[in-house]
């Protein structure tokens, strides 16, 4: 348990409600969740099934309808075959990440992951008694490791590699290219390579894709891709995502998954058989260009602020700084800012240890005008 | 992956689907969960919630409000004085096994575990490379364990014991008497007690009750106590359960639950508030004087055929019987009960280890008339 860290945004977020309890207005640029509510179809899908109250377990799988409706949308959005047996239903990609890690991890096995990247993963490691191992990753390298690295990092005790397209706290890519490199160093060395994808259908300027729709990686026996509902589909409190595994993991895992969840929540299920549908991808796409405008509204002002952004974000809702010339500290600068200007955001301790005093994640997920307050408000503060 | 077992009636029930798809009527009495939809009033809260789709992550430990409801609920119905931050929300109980274990379990210790009883506990044991130890248990004590027993298996690496009242598969109760004596045992040892209690409300006959009204165990620094809105709340498929732990592993645990889940499901836990209100408690109590009489009347008949039920089940929606008399194997039993009588049960074997070849669960979570019907299916078969 010692090994293992509490989200440091935490202790700033308690500090910030404080202020809002005595009146204080607090602009929220820490928030790794999209301000839009839930798509209208997808929660009257939800609504009209809870209805009645029939609301029992499913298949510890999850729905086949579902099962085949994300099929489906991997075939028409991405040309990528993917069988519907593979997909497991998680509870979230959090849920997805914890059965690909239990199935895969020994005590001892090693996980290579790139740092800064999404904190958990390093727990959900440690905590099947696998080791994490950080792969130091700048803006140069536009935040993902590269196969040199990989192979460098590589052990005897090593299960695999994780990377995230587009990556939270980064927002860069992976292009299909850099994914069939990596996969080629991970196979090569008989490991795993596992894609998050959450952030998928969130890119600005490049058209979204999937490491599924690669020939050499959609049917390989050692890749896993995680997805969910939470971010592009707005559906972050409803807890559900996805497990592509490859076919010979899908028992194996159909065991845990029933052991650790019995099942993923059904009025989640149901409504996320919305999800696909084109009156709701229209409602998406519409914010996916909001997140575009916020992106590209917010980004010249912070540099013009001095925040250095080394590498420019392509997707997510994050904007990952260099704040080494505004102060010596993060989160110290972070807390700062709270106090003073009223504005959150993460310090990037939470990311890793890669140089995490020089760094902090903004999240532009609230409105172009409050986004353009915030930055009147550091500014101000500075 | 290897000692992880699958849920073996997942074959079972295979076989009964492609009986019913090909026109056969199969009377499932297999199913761990209660047939009744969830209540109304639980439904309309989720609805008015979910309507305009600010379905955002919560509080990794859940929404404050319900924390509170819950202590409310312990307070008013048991006359138990829980503080509310000691409450932790979790995905279903199966969220609050995983991190009351995750947080206590290092590799090698020891977890003891009755035997037969719920098999994903010694999974999720097993899962954080922990070691569950079986405590066979029989029909003359009840299907608990007895302290003399706990001692006798107690071990220099035994982190603690788990025991379930109502239990799965028996239906059988703990006194506060021998929750207390159990509890003398484990705290003389060093070790932890946990109290699964998601058949809490499900009781015949007998008072329902919680290791938490115990003056010895309300407070104590070693006893977690697992529930769920699962069972006697009828909400399955929304997966919220709760977990009281010792002040002393709240924060551990919360920065397990922020990894691990983000935050269980926003729906469920808006429904939740309207759990304890007297109108959906009115329902429950009407459904469970409804289990009440199943049992009554399936009991006798079960009997008459020749099932020995040792230990009269006075909670959950079980009744575990040995079937010696009647059959060599209750896997071939239960497959010849399928094919012959149209009737779905579950053989001894999901439950561990302990003479599971002589016993079958059966579930009466189906309404009377049913019941009766399979009654005589099986009397035919036989
Ligand atoms: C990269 C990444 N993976 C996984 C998750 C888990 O999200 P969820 O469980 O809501 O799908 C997150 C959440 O922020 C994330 O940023
Ligand atoms: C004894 C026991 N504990 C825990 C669970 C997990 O249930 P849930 O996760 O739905 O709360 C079950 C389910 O059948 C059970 O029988």
């Amino acid at each position: 348990m010692a090994d293992i860290q509490p989200f440091h945004v935490m202790e700033l977020l308690r500090r910030a409600r404080e202020l809002e309890a005595a009146g204080r207005d607090i602009i929220h640029m820490e928030v790794g969740e999209p301000d839009f509510p839930t798509p209208q179809p997808i929660v009257e899908a939800a609504s009209r099934f809870i209805a009645n109250g029939a609301v029992h377990y499913t298949p510890g799988l999850g729905l086949p309808a579902l099962r085949e409706a994300i099929a489906r949308f991997y075939h028409d959005r991405f040309g990528a075959d993917v069988a519907p047996e593979r997909i497991i239903i998680t509870s979230g990609a959090s849920g997805a990440l914890m059965l690909a890690l239990a199935a895969t991890t020994n005590p001892g096995d090693e996980w290579l992951l790139p740092d800064p990247g999404y904190p958990s993963n390093r727990h959900l490691v440690r905590s099947f008694e696998g080791k994490a191992i950080a792969i130091d990753v700048g803006a140069r390298q536009h935040y993902q490791p590269t196969p040199a690295q990989v192979e460098a990092h590589w052990s005897a005790r090593t299960r695999g590699l994780m990377v995230a397209t587009p990556a939270n706290p980064t927002g860069t890519l992976l292009s299909g290219e850099a994914l069939t490199h990596l996969h080629h160093s991970t196979s090569t060395q008989g490991g795993l390579l596992l894609v998050d994808e959450i952030y998928q259908g969130l890119t600005y300027g490049v058209e979204s894709s999937t490491a599924l729709a690669i020939p050499e990686l959609g049917n390989a026996e050692d890749v896993f891709v995680v997805n969910s509902f939470s971010k592009y589909f707005g559906m972050t409190g409803w807890r559900l995502g996805w497990l592509v595994a490859p076919q010979a993991y899908v028992r194996e895992i159909e065991k845990l998954a029933q052991h650790y969840f019995i099942s993923p929540s059904t009025p989640a299920q149901q409504a996320a058989l919305s999800a696909f549908k084109p009156g709701t991808i229209d409602i998406l796409e519409a914010r996916r260009h909001e997140f575009a405008r916020r992106r590209d509204t917010l980004l010249p002002c912070l540099r013009e602020l001095g925040f250095e952004i080394g590498s420019e974000p392509q997707g997510a809702f994050y904007i990952y700084a260099n704040i080494a010339t505004l102060a010596e500290d993060s989160e110290q600068f972070a807390r700062k800012l709270i106090e003073t200007a009223g504005v959150a955001i993460t310090p990037g301790l939470d990311f890793g240890s890669h140089r995490p005093r020089e760094h902090v994640r903004i999240a532009y997920t609230t409105h172009c005008e409050r986004l353009l307050q915030a930055v009147e408000r550091i500014r101000a503060a500075l």
